[in-house]
Formats: structure tokens, sequence, C-alpha cells
């Protein structure tokens, strides 16, 4: 038997995708995202004025960011593309989330153009985001980092991160804030990832809500938010339970409701990463040598994530129309000149793929089409929305030879 | 004391690239380049008709190859777009190995068109390239996997590779080819990676001998070619002693001398990789939290090898114009908003570094920019060339954000 996973595509969709775009292609499911953007919503409806900033970096993609709008999120950017994408998408003021580091004075400038919450990574950079942006910006929070050198499974070892500051820092930095003039002033953490386990979000918030009770005591400063970060994970094995985000939306409120102020997330992968697939063709059908490999249209460039190969990176499977259950052991490989290019490895597959058939790989709708390469010379492949009403329209085209070689000099 | 590496170029004139280009920046040093060319062609001097061909996925960029002709090369494409660069270049015929694996017909007849070696990865790949390009290709080899489940410590398990067959298939292929009337047919074996001691190679020539040696004793086939491959390494740290390539050459000789034929190899790292640098500025200076991290304008998205920051994969840094021997120790890290971003963990580097000062990242010139990505909207570098007078050229232009955009749709 094939340990299987829910499509919401039906098979004739799918081919007509295939035929009328081509693939690999990446394939995102509205009705699936509109429904993780609620179900979070839900999880966290107990905190007034709730907002989770979308990652844009896990699907950096117009038309996908203009759901997530419509569903009522709003944007955490960590690079200028990320702002411009954003303001192309007429999204500004409270709206974006500006959490970078190690950061440009006109990214700064950029962030502040549109009004965005400039979260700040550690306390040195207060200076220079006033220099820069020639004062105090009206929203700012400060990104803290528990430390923990004893560290624990969930949070691991925070300390090792370049990210945030210690306890100390962050009190400096929002006593600062305030003499400045910011008129509010919240707290981040995001300190896990890909977690599903609702203790380690409840630890972040009991850590988050002592540290603005410390605030409140010692410097009788009052934060208008308080931002939990992302770090949300899915479940990329068949046989994972869902994620059950209602009990780490209740695990935050124990420690956060307190508070009686806003709350916000800044997730990514839990809202599209189960919402996207990556449709491929079988090339030549099996080929065996020393392996049985099967051979497909895509390469690791299109998913790195794949590259590692190692037992902590899962993607399933799913063939398309096979009927048996009897199965054979394969390796799936793309074309790629690099060892790493065995995508995966002795998966069990129905024992009569032949080329032409089609393969989707299920969860890549995060960090999937966003971290793509064009090493070895390949292309990096285009992105199609299905809609809710079983339309569909391509959002982002294939690469063709003339975007690879647009930066070349002389050619 | 700071371990040191050469660096080929004067303070004044990587200043003078930094500011006449921008920084983070690649360079490559064409007097360098040239050197290691000359002494791999000598190395292999022994074999009558002896071309490297040079891996284009190490550095597919035209100006580079240009030089690399220049020096005798040929050149081993492993895509359409390899081929493509390849051939926009003027080269073409017996100049050109195209050595892929899972293969479109269409790639295949490009390669056919160019008249290029069609070097087969597998036997039952034989019957498809014949229907694709009506026909048996002029000229062939195929990929030799010597399996080995047991492995030693230099051919690692090429058993487990995707790469190459079985001696009883490759046998097979020969005979086929031969009585298809593929007028020249040569083996390939590509079993090493960044691997630096002789004995390795010896072995590797050995076991390609020995087949060479069946297939004339069984089938009566006289080869025209053995293609040893590529796999050469570098020293990256150091206190590490040069490639000795010259006994690389001899251990080859050793084996192969007696079939009197051409040996071929497609060596990329060792000939690009110790002669290209990447040039990064300091941003903020050091930032002290739990770590004290030094800011610097790249990130790992432009060195993608970085990434893993494990013990294995090291690269040397130089800190410009730094007279100081006191040295701290830091962790450089750029802007991605990926736990990846710390590029150098603990590295010492001189106690007076600030804002503004450059570092120069050595032997990134093979598999450096080749295999850079777009991740969190990081935009990717240009590249310089530094000739041998002195003169220097823009090669490959950074990209900027209407590069980043080019295949969203309705932006």
């Amino acid at each position: 038997m094939i340990a299987s996973k829910n499509l919401p595509f039906e098979e004739p969709l799918l081919r007509e995708l295939a035929e009328t775009y081509g693939t690999p292609l990446y394939i995102y499911d509205e009705a699936g995202i509109r429904r993780s953007a609620k179900v979070l919503k839900e999880a966290f409806a107990w905190s007034k004025g709730y907002v989770n900033y979308f990652a844009v970096k896990a699907t950096p993609t117009p038309a996908i960011l203009k759901l997530l709008a419509e569903e009522g999120m709003g944007f955490d950017c960590s690079s200028a593309a990320e702002l411009a994408l954003v303001k192309q998408g007429g999204w500004n003021g409270r709206r974006v989330f500006y959490t970078s580091n190690n950061t440009p004075d006109e990214d700064y400038r950029y962030a502040q153009e549109l009004g965005a919450v400039i979260n700040l990574d550690k306390l040195p950079y207060l200076e220079q985001v006033a220099k820069a942006v020639g004062g105090y910006p009206s929203r700012m929070a400060i990104r803290y980092n528990p430390g923990g050198e004893g560290g624990n499974d969930i949070i691991g070892r925070p300390g090792d991160s370049k990210f945030g500051d210690t306890e100390d820092h962050v009190l400096k930095a929002l006593e600062k804030m305030r003499s400045g003039g910011v008129s509010e002033i919240g707290l981040h953490a995001m300190v896990a990832s890909n977690e599903r386990d609702p203790a380690a979000f409840g630890r972040i918030a009991e850590l988050l809500r002592r540290l603005a009770e410390r605030a409140a005591a010692e410097l009788s400063l009052g934060l208008s938010f308080i931002n939990l970060g992302g770090g949300v994970g899915i479940p990329y094995r068949p046989e994972e339970e869902p994620t059950d985000i209602a009990a780490i939306g209740q695990a935050a409120k124990t420690s956060l409701s307190p508070l009686n102020i806003p709350v916000y997330t800044e997730c990514g992968r839990f809202v599209t990463g189960p919402n996207g697939y990556l449709l491929t063709a079988v090339t030549h059908g099996v080929v065996e040598s020393y392996r049985r490999f099967l051979t497909v249209d895509t390469s690791i460039n299109n998913l790195c994530r794949l590259s590692s190969a190692g037992p902590d990176v899962y993607h399933h499977v799913s063939a398309l129309g096979k009927k048996t259950k009897e199965t054979k052991e394969v390796t799936v490989v793309g074309s790629m000149c690099v060892n790493s290019d065995r995508m995966f490895k002795d998966r069990s597959l129905p024992a009569d793929i032949k080329r032409g058939d089609l393969l989707v790989v299920h969860d890549v709708g995060a960090h999937g089409r966003a971290n793509s390469t064009n090493y070895n010379g390949r292309l990096r492949c285009g992105e199609v929305l299905v809609r809710t009403d079983g339309s569909h329209k391509l959002i982002r085209r294939h690469e063709n030879f003339n975007d690879l070689f647009a930066t070349v000099e002389g050619l």
C-alpha cells in the first residue's frame, strides 16, 4: 500500500494545466490558502486587533499576496525587494512590517516611506535608523532573542542565532524609542521554525509577556502590540496529524491575553506551504543501473530543499491516475549534474509508472519556487493559481534563455 | 597571527573596483586562470591530443569561457543553456562534450547540431539518442560507474550515484555504437569531487584502462579517447599544500599511456576556483549581542556553498589594508532572514575592522556566482574580469528589481 495525501485537484484539471502551461509547474490552491488563512485567524480571534503579517519571502508572488490581503493579512518583509512587491500591491502603513537585520540606510528609508512598522534587530541599529530616516519612526518594534545556551528542543539555541538581542538591550531600546517619541512600540520574537508543538509557542509567549511586564514595571512603558513571529510548522508526511493551530492560539492566549494588546504573528509556511504543489512529468520512466531511477522533468533547482535529501526533509509525492496497488521502490532524479539531484530516494511508487505520467510534489507552497536557482543553467519554472471556481491563471511565467543570460555583458 | 592566503590584486585596485562597480562583486584574475590552464595542460602533456573540457557549470560566463578557449580548452556542457553559451561563443564539433543525464530529445538534437561529442549516461538512452537525432551521432562516449558498494574514501560509493552505468551495460553500449557506425567512440568516468590525492585519479584511470582492454579483447573495439572526468580539488585552507597536478597527471599516465589514445579531462574547479574572489564591504562593523557579529553587504545568496557553514566548507577571508596583528573572533553575517546566513563562524579577523572596510572571500571562482539565488528577494551580484595588464571589465552586471520581477505576471 502507498501512504497517501489528499490532492485538492482532480486528475483532468492537472492534465489540463500540464498541457496548457507545460511542466514543471508550481500550482497554488486558492481555496486551500483562504482556508488556512481563516483557521489561523480563528485561532487568534481571542486577540482584538490580531493580524498575521505573511512572511513575503515564503511566496513572493503578487497574486498570492493579493489573496492574503483579501483575508485581512499584513505583510512581513525582510528586504527592499519584498518592500517593493508590497508597495506595488498598494499596501502600506500598519499593514507592513519590516523585519530585517544588517540593514542598509536606504532600505530603512524605503520602509519609512511606506509607513511600515520598523522592527529593529538589535539595539545598536536604533541610532542608524533615526539617522537614516531623520528622526525616530512612528511605529517600531524590537526583536527579542531569549538566548538559552542550555537550550531546549523547541527553541533550540537562539543564542547561536544572528537574530534579535538580549533582554537588557531590548529594554534599553524600548526606553530610547519611547523617549524618541515613537508612538507605537512593540515586542517581537521568532525563535522556532517549522514547529508544531503548542507548548513551544506557549513558552515564547510567556517570555514575551514577562518582558512586556518588565517594561511596564521598570520603564512605565505600555507596549502597543506583541508579535509572536512565525515558525508554525506543517505536516509533511502523510502519517502526521494536522497542525493543531487552535491549540497554538490557546497557548499564546494563556500568556498574552492578560496584556490586553493586539497580538500579531508572521506565519508564512503555515498559510501557503500545504497549498502549493510542484507538478512534474516523468521523462524516461524507470531506468535501471545500480538502482532503479525514475526520471522527471524537474531538478532540485526548482525545489532546493530537496538537495540535502536527508531524512528530515520529506516531501510527499503522488502519481496521477495510477490504479495499481503494486509498488516498486525507485529513486526519483532530475537532470542536474550534481550528486544532490536525487530528489526522492528509495520511494515506493506505483509499479506501472511510465514516460508521460505526472507526479505531484506536496507541501511546496512556501519556500519552494522562492528558493530556486539557475545552477547548471537550469530554468526556474512558472506558477499557476487555481481559483476557487476551478478556473486557472498564470501568475509567474517560466524562465527562458533571455532571462538566464540577461545580466551577461557582451553576449 | 592570522593565517593568510595570497591575493593577486593590490589594495588600491580592489578599492577602485568596489567604487567603480559596487559591492558585493565577483572578481576573476585572468593571469591566474591562464596559469591554472597551463599547469593542467603540462600535467597531461604526455598524452598526444590531450584536451581539458572545462565544465561550463562552474563559471558559465562568456568572457571566462573565451579565455579558456584561447588556452586550448574545450567545453563540457550539462544542459541546453550551457550548449547555448558555447554556441554563441562559436565553439562546436569536437570542442564540445555534452555530458547529461535524464536528457530531453530536443537537447540531444541541439548537441548534435553543434557536432558535439554526446556522452551517454546509461545504455538505455542509446536508442533514444539515435531516434532523437535520426541515427547514431558520429562522436559518442559513455559514462562508466564503477559501483563499489564496499567503497573507498576516494571514489566513495559511486553505486549510490545516479550517474553512469555498470561495466556490462557500458560494454553493450560500446558494441552498439560501433555497429551503429559511430566513428569516434570514447569512455568516460567522473567519480570524485574536489579530490586532491593523485592515487585516486590513478585508480580511476586503471579502471578505465581495464575496461578499454576488455572492449579491445572481447569486442575488437579500439576506443578513440578516454575522458578521465573532472573532480580535481583545490586547497581552500591557507595551511593546505597546493594540489599536485603534475602527480595527478603522472598517476593517470601510468595507466593510460599504454593505450596510446588521447586522454581528456573536464576540470572546472581546478581552473577557475582559486582565481575568483568575492569582494564585500563591511556594513555596520562589529555588532555585539550574544556573539560578536561582523556585518557585510553580501549574503549566502551570492555564495550558496556557505549555507551549510559546516567544518568541511571553508572559504578563506582576507581583510584589506589592516596592519594590526591583533585579532578578534567574529561571526560574519549577511542580511538574509534565514538561520544559515552566518557565513563565517568564529573567524579570527583583525581587531580594528570597521564600517566601509573591504573583505575578500577566496577560492570562489567556480560554483560561486553560478550557484546563487534570489531567495529573500536578494539580488545576485555582478562579475568583473581583471586582465593580465591590470585593466578591468564588467562581464556580468548586477541584478536589479526588473530582473527579479521579470517573470511575474500582472505586476
